[in-house]
């Protein structure tokens, strides 16, 4: 199958989310990923309360948010999504095979080397309510989240960037600090803190979160 | 950075694990796509009951294995390396923008929506000891499992591949089945399992992983 570059673009979201959730919902990393790239797309939107078809599974086999479709092409995970994006915006993926795995490697660290980790203390402080298996295991989540921290912190001495400029590695560890936003814990380690307002000081940040709460019906 | 296609490869790897972690340590991934791949590579052996060196943390910055170098290339993520390798062997990686984005999206779905609640899993089965916030969380997460089973079960059925055939995604996601390894939950999903014991079919598996466990000192 050939990629067209003009072939229109669409993504599926939500419609409404509760408030912890709104800025959490993975179809802002593709909004960040088009608006630096500067590709308009349409939205098909979901309502979280209710199921969707049985059919959505045939394009986002794990029924999640977003599906991302461009011309015939179907593809699903933010990962594979921001950098195929990259294909049409240099600004999100480096040209040359050694560049394109670097910023891949920064790809996969945040969403298998960090994600999970602060993925499992969000869903405690949200979903585990007063469970008291939350009660004792929290605090051994948290000092794994400060673990992650730390590597990131050293990483990000007198850096700018994970590499040596902005890439979709970039966009997407950003995201997934935005994860700890209801902790004081990104604020905790001065250089991932600047790092994160680095990132989403960039002007295509701010159009996709924008658009994203523009989806939701109050 | 130019690649060469001949630059020497090596990887990292431990020289020792326990029982229970042998064949699941990451670097078997690595190994995997080197063979499908055909490229000879040397090994660099930590004892995993000692401290890497501070200096590991330049090419490995969460202090993992397996770290790769290709020349001068340094990466990290076996996701990463993985995707790599495929610009060097079309059967782990379709030539063509489309292609290599679907192989990517599996890629991301083994690792980003499939292993963390396998491993969380895992880590209750053999690290939480009979702590009690792990008895009454294991029936959830156990749950969670059986659902990303079942999604993939759906993936699965009537086909032999997650696409059209053999890719970089099917060799993640089935070490991803891996750390299941020590439960029945893969067997009960018919369509998972067949696959399963396909993927691992592969002549290059069965040499990476004797490669891994002859790294190991007895």
């Amino acid at each position: 199958m050939a990629v067209d570059p003009l072939a229109p673009v669409a993504i599926t979201a939500f419609n409404w989310v509760p408030p912890f959730a709104q800025g959490q919902v993975r179809d802002l990393r593709v909004r960040w990923a088009l608006e630096e790239a500067g590709v308009d797309y349409a939205e098909r939107l979901f309502d979280p309360r209710e199921p969707r078809p049985e059919t959505y599974l045939d394009e986002q086999p794990f029924d999640q948010v977003p599906a991302y479709r461009e011309g015939d092409l179907r593809l699903f995970e933010t990962g594979a999504i921001v950098l195929h994006l990259g294909g049409r915006c240099e600004a999100l993926l480096p040209r040359g095979a050694a560049g394109r795995a670097r910023t891949t490697a920064w790809a996969f660290a945040a969403l298998n080397s960090v994600e999970p980790i602060f993925q499992q203390l969000a869903s405690i402080d949200f979903f585990a309510g007063d469970a008291a298996w939350a009660a004792e295991r929290r605090p051994q989540v948290e000092d794994l989240a400060r673990t992650k921290l730390g590597r990131l912190d050293r990483r990000l001495e007198g850096r700018d960037w994970l590499e040596e400029r902005f890439t979709a590695g970039d966009l997407l560890m950003a995201t997934v600090l935005r994860i700890l936003g209801h902790t004081d814990l990104v604020e905790s380690f001065p250089h991932v803190a600047a790092y994160h307002q680095r990132c989403e000081a960039r002007p295509a940040f701010g159009r996709a979160l924008a658009a994203q709460h523009a989806a939701f019906i109050d």
